[in-house]
């Protein structure tokens, strides 16, 4: 980064901001060992406190107790569209327009192929280039299975408006992106994919729990999303999935498992769709993953979702800040918005020799990630980030590009997992 | 039942047999209240003690500890196959052939389009009438998806044979069906199948884990199973699937997410499937609930399997020839199979107040499970269930039908789950 004249800040400034930040008092809920700057909370949340507990309950007392009396007894039938109804007040969702199940990627399965069966003379699905990869991966997978009924096609970021047309079936976008933070304009693309005849579907996976986010309000018609990033759902947390009601009586989607049946229990040979989101539901509802995942939820519901954009946004403008004060002609560059209105919950930086910067850090007890071929991410989750701990990283940041700590073989190749 | 003569047996048997019970030391390994007597591991098995320990290691260690780096330090991105080749050794799968992922319904959706892409010129896919309840579901959605494509037909079990001809592209049953018992002949079917140049997939739910299956020596295609029944997994656990080495370089299937990609952390725009059975993995790995299914997996590894089979067969015998001899003219009759080479590890009656007689035994501790419109179902679980528990079992079935305790307003009709 060039540098910039800026007021010089000081860890001072930094402490008197955690001092007044009236979200100070989530981080205890989490688990973060002394000294660890936890920045990766964009692909992996830390462990809730509480979530060790629920665990033991649900596992020693629900299943262990219970067991198949748990289905009732414990209430696990309905964990689906409980903890739904709570995400749903998170992305701006009504009772009933999300549930919880099964993986990202497979939600994003479900609906794009109902998508294309209420979009019969329309064969074009539109995403972007550099999306999420198990976006496109499944979006592959359904133009393989339906031979001609499903085009994908590609646009970069700032071609998305353009390429929205009358051939359009559906567009399946990321609100926030994965590698640079940028955020797409939910509510212009979708009236654009409306206008144009064209239904929308937005990957939140990067988005819910760290920035409000109004599906309802941008007449967004399918989203999905992830638990395990700002959800702190767990490794591998159960996903959720969003359908805009007016769609739910029409609703076809190929995953008829029985616990998307009207009703599982009549161990009917024919399927009949339940009349609502639950007809989104295919196998059963995996419990354990899902309680878990309660547990997060219910942490970010307890926060005020402005102030927590507002701290996110804050957290990004001073660490680009700080960057620019403290790395002066190093060679990192920005990969994110220097903006923060457009700009999700992360600062990414760009760097030849990233993976290696970033592989000292984590010596150092600074965890953010990297993204091939030269990213590294820097996700700052309000609800257990500090600001000093922005103020701490930049240091590290500093002093690992003057001293060329990160120019060594212990900081060669591994593989990265998100 | 009629009544047959045979040399009435005591209590005092049963509990000789435990005695000499090869497996009796397993059954402290799992969570049973004093008092209970749970036949119903053929829906839910319950609880490990083993696993306790297991979640707040995963939980409070990997999770809480290492998050991210949970990974790669404690090996979560091998957990699919890891789990899967332990799997295969209770199915006669080779290393490579199995892996852990989704749900059952999720993976029957993946290895059934996969069969039909491998057969272009045949639309039939042939399964049970009164197969369960998803596995006929999950059919259906896809014969909705694909049109003219595919057409589900099903028949009566004893037509199997007799159905499968040049038109069938793939088969779909259950080894062991779950509302009788019942065993279909799997060598005897698949040799039928290929014969006709149909494939063949085994759904093993109620299999695995109870009895010996040997996929390999059948010369299976593909296979499916749930691992929250005899394998002990958990409520909702992660499902398995099997893929036959041969088929393996040519399957395509259509869930293609990151997990599946040859290399998911290149990031790459283009799906480019692994070469091995990872390529039927969709989302990322469900880590808490793949890790309670190991525990189970490794407790039925531990026991030998023709043991658990002896000890099942014996069970159900014991049970049927107890019922013939204390449940004279009370109008239940036997929905297994007498022999208990075609039988599964369960017995079911039926009895037009089949409801009821079941609330009235769960009243009384004796756990098994009812399924519509008439069935009581019994499962026999070698490895935690006792002879006497058939006694005992047994006896209060008898005092239930004598003084008609089932004829109550308190066991009146609520919902089940399986």
């Amino acid at each position: 980064m060039s540098s910039t004249q800026t007021a010089d800040l000081t860890r001072a400034d930094f402490e008197a901001l955690d001092q007044a930040d009236p979200l100070a008092t989530h981080r205890d809920k989490f688990e973060l060992a002394e000294g660890l700057i936890y920045l990766n909370g964009n692909s992996l949340g830390p462990m809730p406190k509480a979530t060790l507990e629920r665990m033991q309950e649900v596992v020693g007392q629900e299943w262990g107790q219970q067991i198949i009396r748990g289905w009732l007894e414990s209430d696990w039938v309905n964990l689906p569209l409980r903890i739904g109804e709570k995400i749903a007040r998170l992305i701006g969702a009504g009772p009933g327009e999300v549930i919880v199940a099964d993986s990202t990627s497979v939600n994003l399965f479900k609906l794009a192929c109902a998508a294309l069966e209420m979009q019969p003379g329309r064969a074009t699905v539109l995403s972007e280039a550099g999306n999420f990869p198990t976006d496109l991966h499944v979006l592959q997978g359904i133009e393989g299975m339906t031979g001609d009924r499903m085009v994908l096609q590609t646009t970069e970021a700032n071609g998305i408006l353009e390429a929205i047309n009358e051939d359009t079936a559906l567009v399946v976008l990321t609100h926030v992106h994965y590698k640079s933070g940028f955020i797409l304009d939910m509510a212009g693309i979708t009236a654009r994919a409306h206008e144009c005849g064209a239904l929308i579907l937005w990957d939140l996976s990067h988005t819910a729990g760290a920035m409000p986010v109004d599906l309802n309000a941008a007449g967004a018609d399918f989203a999905v999303g992830c638990g395990y990033k700002y959800l702190n759902g767990g490794p591998g947390s159960p996903a959720y999935l969003f359908v805009a009601e007016r769609h739910l009586p029409n609703l076809q989607q190929p995953l008829t498992g029985w616990f998307g049946h009207a009703n599982p229990f009549a161990m009917s040979d024919k399927y009949s769709p339940d009349p609502g989101i639950k007809r989104t539901l295919c196998g059963t509802t995996p419990v354990l993953g899902a309680c878990a995942l309660e547990v997060g939820v219910n942490i970010t519901l307890s926060a005020d979702m402005e102030e927590i954009r507002d701290k996110s946004m804050r957290m990004g403008d001073l660490f680009i800040q700080l960057v620019e004060q403290q790395c002066v002609d190093m060679g990192l560059g920005l990969a994110s918005p220097v903006d923060a209105v457009a700009r999700g919950s992360q600062v990414s930086l760009v760097h030849e020799h990233g993976y290696a910067i970033m592989q000292a850090l984590i010596s150092r007890q600074v965890v953010g990630d990297f993204r091939a071929p030269d990213i590294i991410r820097f996700g700052f989750a309000p609800l257990y980030t500090r600001y000093v701990d922005v103020w701490d990283t930049v240091h590290q940041l500093s002093e690992i590009m003057t001293s060329r700590a990160w120019d060594s073989d212990e900081y060669k190749r591994k593989a990265a997992v998100t």
